[in-house]
């Protein structure tokens, strides 16, 4: 076979040109392109490049003198066989991804740890992205990492339909989606209970005597929102208490948004005595406001908070456990990729309310 | 050429094999190799492979309806071209890599959300992974990244010793380490002021009126946790205080560790009575210990913490700029690979002290 023709490779429809001619397109001055070849370490050695091939693959047929001429040429240009292409010719490389919505998020925290210890335990490396909320980002990054040979992906949605998947799922890429489920596919998911533990937390308030209560959450076209606030109505509705329009506000979670939300609901002439915040970024602001009141506030806020415990009041709160949702995805991943595990499933891990003086606090009138 | 041949590509030292042989190596039941081939696609279309090759690779020869047929095979089949050749054959990829020290310090959540912003600004995609604090881990990680052939690589080290990436920066794959040094080779590196910040924090303390003075770090063979010690030291020494070795404490930051240490600090006949904190992650555990004090015991905390303010007293920090720490390193990054920035340099960003109440407490005796 002639070096400089290109070849065909069946599996990937990709044309693999050798170097003497994909060379010929590249500006000198490009610092990507010059990692060592096979030919560089051929030439050096003074050797036939299917010599380095043996080599380098850990084949016969290669003298120890010659096989030493040709390592000490691969150790003077650094030269390093590429990852990229064994992916290809194994089909499969021990990787995973994990798609995060906000890498600033600190529930996302100790949920990506998780996901990285249980690939560590079955062998495999964790590369993570976020979507920054954006379902385009979400499809770019998810196929970006298929396109790098994952075994399989941990998925926080962004976006709300993913048949763009459905290839990548065809071909055995494993998925799992944690924290919201998938749209338009079939595919596991693991949640935290969401409605359960906005309704327990909500009616944990009507229990010390409120009945004028604000909800403040993240953007309703994300599911955990939109489920959060379904808990809030249905624990207002097992009370008997309507709901007033003027106490639900949903849309982002910067603090100015917030602020403004819990500002309104906290004037005019029947204030609301208690407010349920839909996220963690949607807490740590609230705190903020209620510490500038003049009247004490009830708050119960759904996810823990570092230091919760320490305010004053404490912050009760509905908690999930992040760590074990990204382990419980992981696991389930790792089972679909060893056949163990065929069906999808849609698990809802429980939430606890854990009281701390804030969510205690009685109506202020 | 027989399509069954194996054949090198003297580019990587691969042996690209053809799916016929390639498929009889593999059981029946896995799931991970059986995406659809472009010999799949010719198949179904009637064509020959050279056909699909043309219609995937965009090249001429082909009549309008014969393409149609390729490409409806293609969307039956979902096959999709593998990125990882493409990389191969263009010699570089869109992307980025950022080796963290632990995804789930709060700490890395900005810097890694200011690497991305401004990965995407120059429309690469950032890959994360983390070492968990394991040097071996790191030298996976960093190399598997570069396998996966990543443009670039923003690293938080966790070892000392990075011979392992001279081949990488040679075959030109850009490198900026942040928040602490390179070991070894030459490298950009971006870190804080962290001796400046400590000695700043600690002659804040004396300042008030505090001689016996404790220091609780991480581990002392991170850069960040010695130099922040010999601020302590330095501070100490520019008021003519003797240190007490039984003022200083290094070690895993676990909450144990450092309650432990703490509470030897504040024992005993002569205990201190302030205390500076290497890092967050010791900050949020001593917080917990003083608040059981019986008598008030200053605190300044290096690293903000969310919420600080709002806690009795609030929180006198030495705040790094984790945003501005990220995005200085990717911005270098993105100069390296545009050709507009070639020596290393090492840059220290500014620490700024935050009073807010625990760090002005005067000694307690």
């Amino acid at each position: 076979m002639d070096d400089a023709s290109p070849v065909d490779d069946d599996r990937t429809g990709q044309r693999i040109v050798p170097e003497t001619i994909r060379r010929s397109d590249r500006a000198p001055e490009n610092r990507y392109g010059n990692r060592p070849t096979m030919k560089d370490v051929a030439a050096r050695a003074g050797v036939g490049l299917k010599t380095v091939s043996r080599v380098v693959n850990g084949e016969p047929g290669v003298t120890p003198e010659t096989e030493r001429r040709v390592q000490e040429a691969i150790d003077a240009l650094g030269f390093r066989r590429n990852d990229s292409a064994r992916v290809l010719r194994k089909g499969r490389t021990a990787s995973i991804g994990l798609v995060l919505e906000d890498l600033a998020d600190p529930f996302y925290g100790p949920l990506s740890r998780a996901v990285e210890e249980v690939a560590r335990a079955h062998g495999a490396l964790l590369i993570n992205g976020s979507s920054a909320e954006d379902p385009d980002r979400e499809q770019e990054l998810a196929l970006a990492l298929c396109a790098r040979r994952v075994d399989g992906l941990v998925i926080i949605p962004a976006g709300d339909d993913h048949r763009y998947l459905e290839p990548e799922l065809k071909a055995g890429v494993a998925t799992v989606f944690v924290d919201r489920p998938a749209g338009n596919i079939d595919a596991d998911c693991v949640l935290a209970d969401n409605r359960g533990g906005a309704r327990d937390g909500v009616a944990h308030l009507i229990a010390h005597g409120h009945r004028r209560i604000g909800f403040i959450g993240d953007m309703p076209r994300i599911h955990t929102a939109a489920e959060r606030l379904r808990g809030y109505r249905a624990a207002m509705e097992d009370a008997g208490i309507p709901v007033e329009d003027a106490w639900m506000s949903l849309g982002v979670t910067d603090p100015e948004r917030v602020r403004r939300a819990a500002e309104v609901m906290l004037s005019g002439p029947s204030p609301v005595t208690a407010i349920f915040t839909g996220n963690n970024r949607v807490t740590v602001t609230v705190i903020r406001v209620l510490a500038e009141q003049p009247r004490p506030v009830a708050l119960v806020g759904f996810d823990d908070i570092e230091l919760a415990d320490l305010l004053q009041p404490g912050v009760t709160v509905v908690a999930q456990d992040a760590a074990a949702l990204g382990r419980t995805a992981a696991e389930r991943l790792f089972r679909q990729l060893d056949g163990t595990l065929v069906t999808p499933e849609r698990i809802e891990l429980p939430t606890r309310l854990i009281t701390r003086g804030s969510g205690e606090l009685p109506p202020a009138h």
